[in-house]
C-alpha cells in the first residue's frame, strides 16, 4: 500500500491533534495511502522526543527545517503560531511537499496569497485546518442547502464565541501581536467566515467593527508590567453575499461562559438550519409547511446517515468529539495528497477567508462596506 | 378607592391584551387606583360591542374620538396601526388624558418627538407597550447588571426574530407601508432596541443594513395582483453604546421557525446573562470564578424572588405567559396614572428608541455610523 | 345572558387562581354563561375582605357554610386543604350546587367515592382541578395519540418532581398529616396519575414504593420541637394499563432543583410524544419513518392551532402561563355548569385517580401488584 | 518501555472500538506500558484481514482460540455476543491472560460468577466495558457525590433508552435469544444498573417488571417467517440501595427517537446532579442555598478540570465522543494489566450487575422485591 510520509511542526494542542487525526483516520477510513509518521518538531527537545515516542515518529527535531528537508516527508503539518505559517509553508512547498496548515493561514491576505501562488506554481496539495467544516452535520447542512430543502437562502448569522481571553490577567501572547496577525477576527473570526462561505458562498462585502475591551495585559504570566493591547477582543460584521443573501458574524474571545460556541443559523425561503458546536452532534432543521400544529424545529442527532459519521459508530446519538472532526479532516488531506480530488478548504479558500478578515479590519478603520475582492485585488490576487 | 377610567382604541390582539391586562392587574396587584373600563372602540360595531360585553366596558364606539371626548376616560390605550398613534395620542393628550400607546410610538422620530413634547407640555403620563421589558427575568437581569454582578458591560447581542411574514403570499398590509413607518426595523427592531437600552443604556451610534427578501406580495389575500415591497424584512445593526460597550441587533420577520425569538446576551467583565422570550421563564447566568469544574451557565427559572412574579404564583417554575407580562405593564401604567413614579418606557424613551430605528434606516441608506442623537436633534429634540 | 353565581372557599394560591381563571375565561372565551362572583371565604376576615374587594365578590365570609347557604351561588369552588374537601363538597352538593374542587379529591378512595355518588345522586356537575390536563399541548398530545400518529401505545413514563419540601426545616403541615391524606403520592402523584390516565387510559395495576427521606420536621416554623414524619416524600410505581401498555410514575417533593417538573413521555409503535411542564409551551414529537438523516424530535411551540391557545394569543411561541391553564379549566367548568357536556375530570375521574393513589399505598405496604379497581370495589364502587 | 500484547476477538463496532481505544490511549496518555496489537479474530477472514491491516495487528485468525493460544498476547479483548463471553474468557484466563470483556459479562449470574472466580484464582486482571462510567463528567459526578456536595443521597433515577429494536421488522438475533441472556434488561439495563452502582452504591433489592411489545420478528432479514419473541423489550425496576437511598431504572430498546439516552438524576439532601449521554459533554448540577433568585441548575461543559478530559483537549466545550470514552477505558485497562491498581468495573463488579439483572428478571416472574445478594448467593457467590 502506498504510504505518505508526514512531518509535523508543533507539539501543542494542534500538533497532537494532527498526529492523532492521522492515526485515527488510517484506522477508521479506507484510505488510498497510509500516513507514516516521520518527523516531529518542537524547539523543546523533551516535548519533541515525548511526542515522537508516543506517536511513533521515526525522528524528532528542534528546528522545523528538519521536516522540510526530510526526504521521507511528503506532507508537512504546520501547527505553529499564525505568523510562522508563511516561512514554513513556503519552504515546504519549495521542497515539493504538500502542506496541511492550521488557520488562519497567514497574518495578511498578501502573505496568504503568496503562499497560495507558491503552492499552485509548485503543484503541491494544500489544506487548512478549518476543522469545524468537517462536522458531519455541517456537511449535511450544506447538502440540505444545496438540495434546496430550505429554499433560496435569505439570511446567515454566525457566531464564534469563547472566553479564553476574558480574564484581564491572561498575559500577552502572539495572539495579541498585531504584527503577527493577532486579534479575534483572525483567530476565531476566520472560523465563522469560513463557515459562512462554506454554507452560503462568496462574501461580496462586509461592514465591520472591532472592539478591544481588555486594554492591557501582563507582559508574562508573572509580570507586574502590563502591555497595551492593540488588537480586537470582539469583532462583528454585517455581510452581503454574492448570492444576494445577507448576514452577520460575530467573534469574541472574551465571551464569559462560552467555550466553543461556533454557531450558525441559515434561513431560506422554505426553512432554517442551525447548529452550535457546543452541541456538535445536534442539528436543528425547520421546514415550512408541516401539518397544522406539528410545525417545529427537528432536533437531528448525528448518525451514520450523515457524512463520515459511520466510520466512528454505526449508531446515531453516540456522538463524535472534537478530535473526530480532525480525523475526518485528516482523511481528506490524505486523499488529496494521495492524488484524489483537491482538498477544500486549501490555501486558496483560506486566502479568501483572510481577505474577508482583512476587509473587516479595513471597514473597522476606514468605515463603510468593504469588499474582500478588493482586498484580494490589492494583494495582487484575482478580482 | 380611587378609580381610573380607561378607553381602549382597538379590539385586536393588543386591544384585548390591554383590557385583559388591566383586569388582571387590578386583581393581582395592590393598585393605588382601580381601572374602570369605560369605552372601547372599533370601526366594526360588532367587534366593538362584543368586546364591550365581554370585558364590561360601559360604552363602545366606532369612532376613536369617542374615547378622547369621553369625560369618564382618564387613560387612553392606543392599539391601532403605527401611523394612527400620533393623531390619537395628540387628541388624547389635548383632552388631558394619559396615553398608553403600543409600539413603535410613531412612524418617525419627528412625530414621536411631537407626541412626547405634547405630553410633557400637557403634563400627562405616557406609557409605551414594550411589554417584554416587564418580564420578571428581564427586570432581574437589569438588576444583576446594575449591581455589577457581571462586571462592566462589554458586549450586547440582541435578536428579535419571528416568521409571520416568511410566506411570500402573506398579503400587503400597513406593516409594509413605508409611509406608515413600516418595516421590521420598526415593528420588531424597536423591541430589541428598547431592550438594548433597558439593559445597557444609551446607544451612541449604529451602523446598519436593511434587506428586503420578499420583493412583492399580493395586494390583498385573494388578489392575483402583487405589490412591490419597499420596506425591510430583515434589519441588522452594529451598536456602540455611550458607556463604551459595543453590540449588535438583528430583527427579522421572515425567520422561518422563529415565533417569538426576542433574545439577548449581555456579557461583562465578570459574566454573562441571557434570555430568549421563546422560553420567557428562563434566564441563563454565567459568573466567572466558580470552583474548578463547576463553572457553567445557571438556568434560573422565574420565581417569586424575581420582580412581580409572586403576584401570579407563589412557586417558581410554574410559569407566566405573554398576557401576564402585559398585566405587569398595566400595573405600572395604573400606578403612573394614579400619581406614582413616572412610567418607563414612556413617550420620551420610545422616541429615543425611534431615533435608533431611524438612525439604522439612515445608516442603511447613507452608509456608515449614524448617531440617534443626531436624528433626534434634527427632529428638533435634545442633542 | 345567563349568569352563574360563584362562591370560592379559600383565598390562597388556588383560591386566587380560581377567581382569576373565571375572570379571564369570561373575557377570552365565548362562554354560554357569565360567572358572577358572589361570595369568598377565608377564616381570616382581612384576607377575605381583601380578596372580595380585589375581585369584586359581592360578599365575603369567614365560615365556608356561608357559600353553601348562599342562594345566589350556583358553583362552589373548594380550594382548601385536602381533608376539608369532603364536608364542603357534600354540603354544596346537598344544597344543589355544582362543585369545582381542587385535587386530590379526598384523603381516601372511600371518601372520594362518597362525594362522587352524592354528586351523581344530586345531579350536580363536578370538576376537579387537574389543571395540567388543560395545557393546549397536553390536549394536543392526546389528540395525536387518539389519532394513532404514534401508533399503538407501548410505554408511559411520568414524573412530577418539585422541591418545596426538600428543606428538612420546612415545618409540619396538613400535607404531612397521614390522617388528612398527606404524602407526595397524593399531592403530586395524583397529578401524574391523572395525566397517565388522560393520555394512556385505565390503569389496571400498580406496583409501588414509598419513601420518607426527611424523617422529622419542626412542629411549626419557629419550633425547636421536631415531629416525626409518617408520609412519603418520594413515591414510585410501575404501571400496567388496561390497554396492555406499561409504564411508571414517580412523584417527589424533595427533588432539589425541580420546581414544576411534571413531565411525561409516551411511546408507541410509530413514535414518541413528550412534554415537561417547566417548559409548558413546548411539546416534543418524534415520528418514525422520516427521510434518511432527517429523523428527530420536533420541538413544537404552543400556538393557535392547539386547543384553546388562540384565545390568549393569535401567534405561536408567545406563551401561556400557569394561570392561563386554569382559565381554560374555568372555561370548561362554566360550560359544564351552564348545561353543556360534562366536565372531565370530574369527581368520578378523580376517584379513579385516588384509587390509583391508594393502590400504590397498598402496594408499598403489602407488596406486589395492586389493582385500583380492587380499591374501588372495596370502597363500594364499581369493579 | 514495557509492552502488552493484545488480542481482540471480534471486528464489529466493539472490536474496532477496542482497537482504536488502545491506539488512542497509547498516544494521549502516559501509559506504563505500550499496547502491541498482536492478533485479531473474525470468522470472516476478509474482515479479519482488513482489520489487521488497518490497525497493524501482527496476525489475524478465524478461530478465537488463536488469540488465547498466542504466547505474545497478554490481554484478550472479548467483543463477541454475550453468550460467547464465558468460554472465551475462561480459556483466556486459563492461559494466564488478562481479559477485557464487553458487557453484559454473561447470560447469567452463575456464569459471571464462574468467570470471576476463575480470574481471581488465576490472578489475572479483568475489565468489563461499561464505558459510560468513563465519561469525565460521570466520574466528576461521582466525585461530587463522594465529596458530599449534594448531601446524603436520597434518590436515583436511571434510564437507558434507545430505539434500535423499535421496528417490528428488525429480525431475530442473539440479542433476542433467551438462552443467550437476551433481552433489554441485560443489553441496556446492565449499563444503567452499573451506573446506579457506580454513583449510589450497592443495590439491596429490586422490584421489577419486564414487557415484550414486539411479540414476533422475522427469522432473518429476508424471511417471511416470524419467530415469537420471549425476551423483554422494556424493563423497569424500583430500587432500594444498601445506603437507604431509593430509586428506579428503566431500559428500553423500542423507545422511538432515543438513540443513546442513558440518563441519570441523583438527588441528595443538598442538591441534584444529572446527565444524559445524548449530550455526554454536559452535566447539570443543582445545589441548594444559592442567593435569592439565583438558584438553578448549572450546565457544566466537560473540560480539562474533569477527569481524563485534558488528554483530549486543553479547552472546555470542545467535546469528546463515544470512542474517547472507550480510549479512557483502555487507559485504565492497560494500567491495570501493567500492574497498577485493579480495574473497575472488573468481573466481580460485572457479576454484581448481572445479579441485579437477574433479580429484576426474578421479580418480574415471581413478583415482589428480590435481592441481588440472594441471586449471587444461590449462584454460589458471596452473600
Amino acid at each position: 500500500m502506498k504510504e505518505i510520509g508526514v512531518g509535523i511542526i508543533g507539539t501543542g494542542f494542534m500538533g497532537t491533534a494532527h498526529a492523532l487525526a492521522l492515526v485515527t483516520a488510517a484506522r477508521l477510513f479506507d484510505l488510498p495511502a497510509r500516513p507514516r509518521l516521520e518527523t516531529v518538531v518542537d524547539p523543546d527537545p523533551v516535548r519533541a522526543e515525548a511526542m515522537a515516542r508516543r506517536f511513533g515518529f521515526a525522528r524528532h527535531a528542534a528546528d522545523w527545517r528538519a521536516v522540510v528537508e526530510d526526504p521521507a516527508v511528503d506532507l508537512v503539518s504546520v501547527t505553529t503560531p499564525n505568523h510562522l505559517h508563511r516561512p514554513m509553508a513556503l519552504a515546504a512547498i519549495e521542497a515539493g511537499k504538500a502542506v496541511w496548515c492550521e488557520k488562519p493561514l497567514a497574518p495578511t491576505t498578501r502573505e496568504a496569497l503568496e503562499m497560495t501562488r507558491a503552492a499552485e506554481d509548485a503543484g503541491v496539495p494544500t489544506a487548512v485546518g478549518f476543522n469545524y467544516l468537517r462536522n458531519p452535520l455541517v456537511r449535511f447542512a450544506r447538502e440540505l442547502i444545496e438540495a434546496g430543502e430550505i429554499g433560496e437562502i435569505w439570511t446567515f448569522r454566525g457566531i464564534h464565541a469563547e472566553d479564553y481571553m476574558a480574564d484581564p490577567d491572561t498575559p500577552w501572547s502572539w495572539r495579541l501581536d498585531p504584527g503577527a496577525g493577532g486579534g479575534v477576527v483572525a483567530d476565531l473570526g476566520s472560523h465563522i467566515l469560513a463557515m459562512a462561505r462554506f454554507l452560503v458562498g462568496e462574501i461580496a462585502a462586509v461592514n465591520g467593527d472591532l472592539a478591544t475591551v481588555v486594554t492591557d495585559r501582563p507582559e508574562t504570566p508573572a509580570s507586574p508590567v502590563r502591555r497595551p493591547i492593540e488588537v480586537d477582543d470582539v469583532a462583528r460584521a454585517l455581510l452581503r453575499f454574492s448570492s444576494g443573501a445577507t448576514g452577520s458574524i460575530e467573534a469574541s474571545w472574551v465571551a464569559a461562559g462560552r467555550k466553543m460556541r461556533l454557531a450558525f443559523e441559515v434561513t431560506g425561503a422554505k426553512g432554517t438550519v442551525m447548529l452550535d458546536m457546543e452541541r456538535l452532534n445536534e442539528l436543528r432543521l425547520f421546514r415550512r409547511g408541516a401539518a397544522a400544529g406539528r410545525e417545529g424545529f427537528v432536533e437531528i442527532l448525528a448518525g451514520p446517515e450523515h457524512p463520515d459519521y459511520a466510520a466512528f459508530c454505526p449508531a446515531a446519538g453516540h456522538q463524535i468529539g472534537f478530535n473526530d472532526m480532525k480525523a475526518i479532516e485528516a482523511r481528506y488531506v490524505i486523499e488529496a495528497v494521495a492524488g484524489g480530488r483537491p482538498f477544500s478548504p486549501g490555501f486558496a479558500e483560506a486566502t479568501a477567508v483572510q481577505a474577508a478578515v482583512d476587509a473587516i479590519r479595513r471597514s473597522a478603520t476606514a468605515g463603510g462596506w468593504q469588499r474582500p475582492a478588493d482586498i484580494l485585488y490589492e494583494a495582487g490576487g484575482p478580482t
